[in-house]
């Protein structure tokens, strides 16, 4: 089998390739190298049966022809800057929506009919039913971020109808571990190698937010392709339960040995369009027999391990 | 007040001109004439507070001109071409989904900020809730075309919490009435016109649906405006009832005095994507006082009285 990676050098798609690598799955690894980094993939270069090519989603030529061949197509690339997605409001759009609908495309001219993607918790907005199930009520959008995904997860729904595909889609919540390079432990961290004294933080402090460590999530989706087999599989993937953004802040400033003066912004929301209260219900995939083997806390501490080894990547652009 | 209608030659734009102009607001008319007819304007187009303006939404700057000074934008453009959706998938991303970004940039560029979006019932999917209230479950989509209006809804939903934008968004049934110009009464007479003794009928003629009078959907619309402050606020728009495809071809036939042969194709969708059973829940728009007060027989009549004067209609491409 062979299996088409978008994002390839990205947080989850170089942990996935070296994964898939394990087991005995050839790659096709895709990836502009915009945000994601040749490093994360240093493992995988080295393997007889990892390919790279270096090429944009947007760029549909180069898509087709590398997709050829392909078994299954694994679509993590996207935007993730979602703070900022109010300063750039097409970069969502087109970097998430139109290259998912690309990435279909590809897969349609080539003949390939099984897609995984990369979703969000955020889609379902501020929903009053938490934890909240794959179910819930029909969502209003806070972000162009989750918009773009709510496409994305929309497209593949209809190619599913439309054109005999098969997706799983996955509405991760934050992910945590080896290879993170956005979030608020990255932010935290830097903050606070630069000044141990203070910490600014997004926010009150009081966010509540559930995050899940890399390898888990990576076992989630495998797990979950093997055992269903819906013409559409939907599945929230997060921990079993959440933090407060000031208990990450305590787990994180403990395991440095330091006690910063916290300085909040105030408000209930890190900025425009963060949700105050993120937690999945994610009864669905630990029916099939999943469990997270790291706890958040166990997971934030991974991650600070894995930047106090990765300075460099601290300090990228 | 000026107005602003996208897809103002369409039938449900230029009958919503002719009513804003009735009621002494300007409008400013905007429509690529591909599929919206001109005819449809002519009385807009001898009235001092209408202008027209041919252009195309994915013409950008054209469109920032063209929306200066308004105050309210009624989106109502669009890719309505359902059924052929997956023959050209490409299309519905750009008309609906790609142009209603170019519609809320224009509006942001403009500091125009409150819009109209004609979404649709198929957003739901193939939902299990029926009677579908606003806030079903979380729904799958079956079409691109229902998944590029979906977006639009996301699209415009971040727009409202990012850049304090204020919406109304309103999931239709299919709309019957005076310039009527696609469906299945459309399709119907036009057969029937052919050879009286012969009616194809895609589906199996079981397929349940809601319809509604173009004046009573341009009713529902005002009221929810005057009537309704949220930031977001969402409507289903749909009579109080359904009927069968076959109950409407004995009203058509009745109405005709023919007997045709019904010669059904003898699936339970009329095409991938149909939905074998759509009513919504209207709940939430009559508690704001409005009724329809048309049934959809005499929406189907209207329709086919307004057809038989308009011959033109059906030969036009």
């Amino acid at each position: 089998m062979i299996a088409f990676i978008t994002g390839v050098a990205g947080f989850i798609g170089s942990n996935l390739a070296d994964k898939l690598l394990k087991n005995g799955i050839s790659v096709i690894g895709y990836d502009n190298l915009s945000t994601g980094q040749e490093t994360f993939i240093s493992k995988a270069l080295a393997h007889p049966n990892f390919k790279f090519i270096k090429g944009d989603l947007l760029n549909s030529q180069k898509l087709n022809s590398s997709i050829i061949g392909c078994d299954i197509v694994f679509h993590l690339s996207a935007n993730a800057d979602i703070k900022n997605g109010l300063l750039h409001p097409f970069r969502d759009l087109e970097q998430n929506t139109i290259a998912t609908y690309n990435v279909l495309e590809a897969m349609r001219y080539n003949n390939i009919q099984k897609i995984i993607f990369s979703s969000t918790g955020s889609v379902y907005g501020e929903t009053k039913m938490i934890p909240t199930p794959e179910n819930a009520p029909f969502p209003i959008q806070t972000s162009l971020y989750a918009t773009s995904k709510l496409s994305g997860e929309g497209l593949i729904q209809a190619y599913c109808e439309g054109y005999g595909f098969q997706s799983w889609i996955f509405r991760f919540v934050s992910i945590l571990g080896e290879r993170y390079s956005h979030g608020h432990v990255f932010d935290f961290y830097k903050k606070l190698l630069k000044d141990p004294s203070l910490l600014p933080v997004l926010g009150n402090g009081k966010q509540r937010k559930s995050y899940l460590y890399v390898g888990d999530c990576i076992d989630a989706i495998l797990m979950a392709i093997e055992k269903s087999n819906e013409k559409v599989n939907i599945y929230n993937l997060g921990a079993a339960d959440y933090c407060a953004v000031s208990d990450s802040i305590g787990w994180i400033t403990e395991y440095l040995g330091i006690k910063p003066e916290l300085q909040f912004t105030g408000t209930e929301r890190g900025w425009i369009g963060d949700n105050p209260f993120i937690f999945l219900d994610t009864q669905k995939i630990r029916s099939l027999g999943w469990e997270s083997k790291l706890t958040i806390k166990e997971g934030v501490i991974k991650t600070l391990q894995y930047l106090e080894q990765n300075h460099w990547l601290l300090n990228r652009n």
